[in-house]
């Protein structure tokens, strides 16, 4: 990487404006791809609203088009995975020699569409554990604290893996390198798939998924069996994490998952990344899932995504 | 059993109704508890609308309170299982000597419970594959055939059994005789535990249940799962009854089970006796049913059962 790394944001919604933002602020060369927020951020900037303190990006250089922005040294994509059939042509005019292409979304999959377009050794991951608002145009509220965990998609950390990871550092995120980024998305499934999954089938927030005698049982064995994938297909999880996920739950309280939101407000829920995908690869793996298998079908029917 | 058979019907909704206007039409000596229709029925009687031709009954015997209707040869329960705890009140004024109690309730568990009050002796029950609606005070309408399968409790068929097949044949209701009524019970789960659960939990009616692979895997998937849970308890099913019944169900098009109209008009559902009954039996027998468990949590919370 050069001197002064040129970054790239994919989707600007409240996860790539955030971390872009928290990026441009701590001096960093940042460009966004905006949609429908494009006008109001050039002409009012970014708005972070945050406990670590409020700040205003000024001047954004926000696009309308990747083909405006020029080559990056590092592409952050933020893009919700239901609009993934648009990423490699989005992507396409960012890419120089030694670009990385590191994802930021939901679920499984995205890793393998990025390295089937562009080569898995430009292909890197991170995984959000932030709670972000986007309340208005050009504005987002950050909520709730959280590690940012980055690692390469094939291979342990690299020079390039430390080098993000002082960077997001010196500009205020928590962030870390993991040696496993693979294992680390199928640890962060064990909490989604149930109760992202649950919060949509059974319009249950965590309290009531866990309060619920037979809803908290299936949460469990649900958990059970998206271990039982990952470990079929080399990524060792302990079992009983299964209790730590479910005492780490136990403060949230009425906490909606972002799927859960997504689709009590109409917004279109990552179905296919965090359900879909997880069963595709736990079937060719051998593993018996029955609940995800059910689960996933009520999800594909409740969100339309199973046709009429 | 005496020369001429006195009945009671407890629950004179549309299968109550239906069943004892056809014995009185025949000229049996037929006692109906009557709830919110009392005061229509005394007044105009039953009107049964039928392919096989309308008729009317003039008088009917009906009652507010099984105090006031005397003891009864056969007593044929057709309450919905959701009020089966007035049940042993309702009943125990019936009861004479060698009264029969005939439940031609849903599901699992109703058997036992008459059993636990009455003792097993006394208890029968019927399976009906009948297709009935209440479109007024005292008016049922008779939209499908379906044959009215009775069996002991406890046993094979005995003289009694086949005394009411014969008393309902010669009523013009098809009948026969079973020799094991709890095999029968779970035959029909097979098809209501499946397609009356998606058809709430995923609000799908039968066609669309068929026409989505994710839902129909599922439902095939459930099958096997209450095949396995009657095996172990000791009710043999055949696995190949799994596809006489996918192909049973094409025809019925987009049909939607009791179950879901109740749902979608706001009453009361089963839960207990179609899907929490067989569940725990299957836990007790220990049948691994991982889909049926995930299935039941989540009725019961969209019908309310699970509470806030």
């Amino acid at each position: 990487m050069k001197e002064k790394v040129r970054y790239g944001i994919v989707g600007s919604g409240a996860l790539g404006s955030y971390y872009g933002a928290k990026l441009a602020h701590a001096g960093c060369d940042v460009h966004f791809l905006m949609r429908s927020d494009l006008e109001a951020v050039r002409r009012d900037g970014l708005a972070i609203r945050s406990k670590d303190g409020d700040f205003q990006l000024e001047h954004v250089n926000a696009y309308g088009s990747t083909r405006e922005m020029g080559t990056c040294d590092v592409v952050l994509v933020a893009l919700k995975t239901t609009s993934n059939a648009a990423l490699p042509g989005l992507i396409s005019p960012l890419l120089g020699l030694e670009t990385a292409v590191v994802t930021l979304q939901n679920g499984l999959g995205n890793e393998e569409l990025l390295a089937s377009h562009f080569g898995a050794r430009r292909v890197m991951g991170g995984l959000c554990f932030v709670c972000l608002n986007r309340t208005g145009p050009g504005v987002v509220e950050h909520l709730g604290h959280g590690t940012l965990s980055i690692g390469e998609f094939k291979g342990p950390p690299s020079d390039r893996t430390m080098r993000l990871v002082s960077e997001f550092h010196r500009a205020g995120v928590e962030a870390k390198a993991v040696q496993s980024l693979i294992t680390e998305r199928w640890r962060k499934l064990v909490w989604n798939i149930p109760f992202n999954g649950l919060g949509i089938a059974a319009g249950a927030n965590v309290a009531q998924v866990l309060n619920d005698e037979h809803l908290h049982a299936n949460a469990r064995a649900l958990m059970g069996e998206v271990i039982h994938a990952a470990g079929k297909l080399g990524y060792a999880i302990r079992p009983d994490f299964i209790d730590v996920q479910i005492e780490r739950s136990r403060p949230m309280g009425g906490y909606r998952s972002s799927s859960q939101m997504d689709f009590e407000a109409g917004r279109e829920v990552e179905v296919e990344s965090i359900w879909g995908e997880p069963l595709r690869q736990a079937r060719a793996a051998g593993a018996e899932t029955p609940r995800l298998e059910l689960l996933y079908a009520l999800l594909r029917r409740a969100t339309g995504a199973g046709g009429a």
